[in-house]
């Protein structure tokens, strides 16, 4: 019998938990409930989870509570967080991969706080200068992986090249048919645009081009993101994180004037009725639950943050994430990309 | 009788130039048929420009054509551009600010060339670290003006406390009667959040704040850009230019799955009928047309750049911006901004 893949979840992170997060839980498992190969371990009060697994009439063979008794609170800061958010649920979850007692593990809570202790109990993998968080970023193509989204506002070039190699891994994890291909994120697309560290980082991807990790595609401008000509785009943590909320502010505000224009009289109401399956469709590909989880890359186990604000549809997207991630041997993928860096020298 | 506001337009930049600009040039004239107080100088092929005028049945007495005899060419880079601009249609109409021919200058051809031949014949401003460059950014309260854009890669704290005021000055040239609320470009609200430059701008800000020019709003993230509330949004030329082109990238995307949605079958076809004016409003609300013209500050004078794909409709938007920001006495406000930098010390 092979290992299962284990999920380690802080039940009681994020808004509306635990409740959200057990219901995420049994999406999850109605729609994997012809596999075997999973173990989910639900990290939180074992009363409070135990009351909400009864409610949604969870089967338990799949799933085992491990009790916690604190939460992180919502006041917590990075810098307080590491002096009191040990033995929380988030906390627990996390260090429940130091033991090898999970591969993954899942938060919905407080973003800052999970990096923070995030690096500290796992610690930074060997040969890699920084972690990243990657996103999944919609294309017309599917998704792309985008990375960093703020873990790091100033990289140099060992760090975009490091990023470069953990979200090809990434990406081949999830996609295991397709060799990633890599873009930097610039302001045009020309060879002699852009910063010093980004030149760098241009030279040294066209000679990692060749050692067939992924294929290097050059500069990418932010108007391209989402054509899908490129499955991983790189970028350091501050320019990658005022991308990903201009868009998703940018999206919220056409999708609000649109609802809008529709709801302004009967006429209109009228018309969505009609157009009510195309509506749907169009709603269902822009459904950020789809891409919800960003991935914690580059320590010595991958952690997954679900946004705070989702719903159990969400959650659930964030667990088969989870799923796919370990399924696909993305720690190996990581390990294998990282020593072909290492040969180079 | 005051001086008339001359705007000088380059009539051959752009794609079909210079159809489309003699186009803009038209609904211009027409829309402000009963304003006396403009002047409209016109660069190009004095034979062409006549041929398009008599097409369009355009008065004359409002404009006057400047023939020059080249245009800057498609292949011309920022590098090669000063060897051989000389004179073309955009050379001369940027440098008929400099004799005091033309209030301000408007050209849709090549960016790049545009901003190192504008740098070259008016200099930057007295007390100006960079000049900039600005544009106008849909909110739901109407809009706001975002720079730089893409003039300067890396900027300092001296640099976007000069964008704060030229922006400040742009903002209240186009709405007088408004003071302007400002915030500056971050990956979090928190105070301590941030690069080092971002964090001594934001306290320079917080003093300045009190010199009556403009309202220091803080920091404003990504997904807020578009909700109306800041007028002025400061950020370095390689954030904003990722900022613009992402929100562009995004636009695109959202309006091309939905015409897909609603152009699936003839049920939708026939829902959008009904919805015709609502879908009508929400288009023009979107319309980029509307917010075409990039303006470029803190020269000794004013040069505006037309999007090149734009259509007559496009132009003529970045006409009238022209026509306002002169009459809103922009040069005067920034000088007059800039001076409150001065007392400072």
């Amino acid at each position: 019998m092979t290992k299962k893949i284990t999920i380690a979840i802080d039940a009681m992170g994020g808004e509306n938990a635990p409740k959200k997060n057990i219901e995420g839980i049994n999406i999850f498992l109605k729609r994997n409930s012809k596999k075997n190969d999973f173990l989910i371990l639900i990290f939180g009060d074992e009363t409070i989870l135990k009351e909400e697994l009864i409610k949604n009439n969870i089967p338990l063979e799949k799933i085992k509570i491990v009790h916690t008794n604190s939460v992180v609170s919502d006041e917590e800061t990075p810098l307080t967080a590491v002096k009191n958010s040990k033995n929380t649920s988030m906390w627990n979850s996390v260090r429940s991969q130091l033991d090898g007692a999970a591969d993954i593990s899942l938060s919905a809570g407080n973003t800052g706080v999970l990096l923070v202790i995030s690096r500290m109990i796992l610690k930074t993998m060997k040969d890699v200068s920084k972690p990243a968080l990657a996103g999944l970023w919609p294309s017309k193509k599917g998704m792309s992986v985008v990375l960093d989204l703020g873990a790091n506002i100033e990289c140099d070039e060992k760090n975009l090249i490091d990023f470069t190699e953990m979200g090809s891994a990434l990406y081949k994890s999830i996609f295991p048919e397709q060799k990633p291909i890599v873009s930097l994120l610039n302001i045009g697309s020309e060879e002699i645009k852009g910063t010093e560290v980004l030149k760098k980082t241009y030279s040294q991807l066209k000679k990692l081009d060749q050692k067939n990790n992924f294929i290097f595609n050059g500069y990418i401008e932010g108007d391209k993101l989402m054509d899908g000509e490129s499955n991983v785009i790189i970028t350091d943590g501050f320019t990658g994180n005022v991308a990903l909320k201009t868009a998703e502010g940018t999206a919220k505000y056409i999708t609000d004037s649109l609802k809008e224009s529709l709801s302004e009289n009967i006429i209109t109401k009228a018309s969505v009725i009609l157009s009510y399956f195309s509506l749907k469709k169009f709603k269902s590909k822009l459904d950020p639950r789809k891409y919800n989880g960003a991935i914690f890359l580059g320590l010595n186990g991958p952690v997954v943050k679900s946004h705070g604000g989702t719903d159990a549809l969400g959650f659930y997207y964030s667990i088969d994430l989870c799923y796919r991630i370990i399924k696909g041997g993305l720690m190996d993928q990581i390990k294998s990309n990282l020593s072909h860096l290492n040969d180079q020298s």
